[in-house]
């Protein structure tokens, strides 16, 4: 490591020779030209004196096309296979940018997964990194030659290839930045950073300098595509400094840091949503125990998450009705699982809503400041819209709306908190 | 190897229980629904008994895409890096043929060439296999499970991905059969077999039943596209039996086998053609020592394979004619390379001419039966056909012609020869 950050406090940082990581997403990667654009990040680095590391994706729309040859040849596939087939997406990718890089004069070589190798555990489809040997690659970025991985992917104890899950690439890049103590991961991506809210939805949503981990990751699980949940959280546990960009110029992103090295005192960083939801409500449980793990027991064997839960009891105390959210995929067989149990739990009614969205306010401020939350419900009831379900966290409130008001909500509450762009 | 072939030496033939490689080629791979057309020979094979090892060459089409963008991105690219692009087309068929296989109830896997490994040199985009370790496949094999195996690629000492230049799966498949001592490898392609002539030219050209290693190897040199060249090499020198048949039906095709087992008493096998030639004449060299090497030094050093060589004195012997031929594709560098020594060589004139095709007769009965040559001759003199460059051995007999002249040529031999169909 030749260098450090040197001001990540402030919204334009600055830093010395350094060592970095810059991952490119398959929107980056989806020609040769975009290839060749995205190799001239890699030089911008270097003619700076830094070390670079890549990390790629596939092209967009490979990986779509190698999972639908997969499904067209066996609906319940071998996953071992699967990866195999997957996989080589990214090995396209990080060979024609180890070119791209070369063709700027610039020494570069690919590593695919099993020669470095990236290790993860035999989970095929959905692995998870369990250790990346750089000891050849840190050597060889200290001599001024980039590194050119492939992404998503790595190879299991016993020598198989195996992918990370949808969006691993992120992790990877992640995780490859911890192993290399690397300064600065920098992920370039289609969109400039990460925004206030949706700014397809509200206008005068604002690109964030600098946004918490935790943050991140809420923004994540709620969809932000921006980054993937999972490489957020390894950015969390292993310090990993880093930079969501766009690839298609050359201006700074959204940098995500540690809570502490946030200053600004908004206590609101953003407000995210998810259409992503299906309301089911049972009414007139009886109040005993045993009904609520009746109940989840079922759902979670069969893998159906599980996401807000209230119950209100009656005003006698006997009964009670249960509502809680699933994933709109999973809406019809949470309701089959749920009619299977009907006999144990004798329920009166089974209601469902596929109509709703989740919004969610989220800052690492909330900790220490009183309040988030009676705004956010006092601006709902100021336009009319009625909370079905709540949710917080420590950094978070979520509220259950009616899907029709999403645009409203998001606007009125970005404006509430003091969000919106001047 | 639970059996052996018991009668290679008849047209049709049978055998017990054994131990085969399948080779399937790019156009039976070239869809979902081709794949698993292809995954009925090997549970064909599976439910006679045999052990099945597939190789596989990448769908129609990939390879030539993914070179395309290596070229792109370099056009003098980095041949370790366009190797690690280029591999990437065997792995995604490797993986579907494995689950195609799965999904008809037969227990398989894939192997890519860095898991065997198959070893090659480092000649990156043109390496030889130069061992396949195949204790652990062997092993599953006898068990009963199906081992797919990317062709075309293998890994070098370094651990880097190699590929074996264009039509390598068929040198794979060999290679693999060798190492596992298999009783027959089995290359699908989308002809039915190894023809007397070129079909679409001599309507009366037959299938062969067998055709000598040998013949194959002159025939695959001279642009027959049904078995690269190397390959035939391969199964000659390590005595492989193969056999070249369509992947769209179930008959059998042309077995290749040792010259003793051809037992028809035909002394020509076929006549074949390339119309990938370009004569060049010099006139009026002057005759001393040093003027060949003179001409052909510099050929060889631009990579310009020469071909056929005459050379005419002059009646009193002082001066010569030189004429030779190239590779249409070489024709401008070799004429740019022979000016360049004109002051060396002082030659008269340099004459050229791309329209001429060479037609060859093939056959290893020609080792113990005169007269083929001046059949061949006088066959076309009697059409009035040229002939302007001969060449010859042991087994092929070839001449140079004008071009406007390749059917009525190959028609009249094909005839001459005893070689039409009834």
């Amino acid at each position: 490591m030749q260098g450090s950050l040197t001001n990540v406090t402030t919204s334009v940082w600055y830093y010395a020779m350094a060592r970095v990581v810059q991952k490119f997403g398959g929107t980056s990667l989806a020609s040769t030209e975009k290839i060749c654009n995205a190799a001239r990040h890699v030089q911008r680095a270097i003619n700076h004196g830094d070390e670079v590391a890549v990390v790629v994706s596939a092209m967009a729309g490979t990986t779509n096309e190698l999972v639908s040859w997969t499904r067209e040849i066996s609906a319940l596939h071998d996953a071992r296979e699967y990866d195999v087939v997957v996989a080589a997406g990214e090995q396209v990718t990080a060979g024609l940018m180890a070119l791209a890089v070369q063709a700027l004069g610039i020494p570069a070589r690919s590593w695919l997964s099993w020669q470095l190798p990236i290790r993860t555990n035999d989970d095929h489809g959905k692995s998870h990194i369990e250790s990346i040997d750089t000891s050849e690659i840190s050597s060889r970025l200290s001599e001024g030659e980039v590194a050119v991985i492939s992404g998503f992917q790595g190879v299991s104890s016993r020598e198989r290839l195996t992918t990370l899950g949808r969006g691993g690439s992120d992790a990877s890049a992640v995780a490859l930045a911890s192993a290399l103590d690397a300064d600065l991961c920098n992920i370039y991506t289609d969109v400039d950073g990460v925004y206030t809210s949706d700014p397809r939805i509200v206008a005068k949503a604002r690109k964030l300098d600098k946004i918490a981990y935790e943050e991140m990751l809420e923004m994540a699980s709620l969809g932000a595509k921006v980054l993937q949940s999972r490489a957020a959280e390894l950015a969390m546990r292993h310090k990993v400094v880093v930079q969501v960009l766009s690839s298609f110029d050359n201006v700074p992103g959204t940098l995500l840091v540690d809570e502490d090295a946030i200053v600004e005192n908004t206590v609101v960083s953003g407000i995210a949503y998810s259409r992503d939801e299906a309301k089911i409500t049972l009414t007139g449980i009886p109040d005993r125990p045993g009904i609520a793990a009746g109940i989840f027991g079922p759902l979670s064997k069969a893998s159906i998450n599980v996401d807000m839960i209230v119950q209100n009891a009656s005003d006698d105390g006997s009964s009670a009705d249960l509502t809680f959210t699933v994933g709109k995929a999973d809406l019809e067989r949470a309701l089959e699982t749920i009619r299977h149990v009907h006999e144990l739990i004798q329920y009166q009614e089974l209601l469902f809503d596929a109509n709703v969205v989740k919004v969610s306010v989220i800052g690492v401020g909330m900790r220490t400041h009183a309040g988030v939350a009676s705004k956010m419900f006092e601006t709902l009831a100021d336009k009319g819209i009625n909370i079905q379900v709540i949710s917080t966290s420590e950094i978070k409130v979520s509220v259950l709306i009616a899907e029709e008001y999403i645009e409203l909500a998001l606007r009125s509450l970005h404006t509430a908190y003091g969000l919106d762009r001047e």
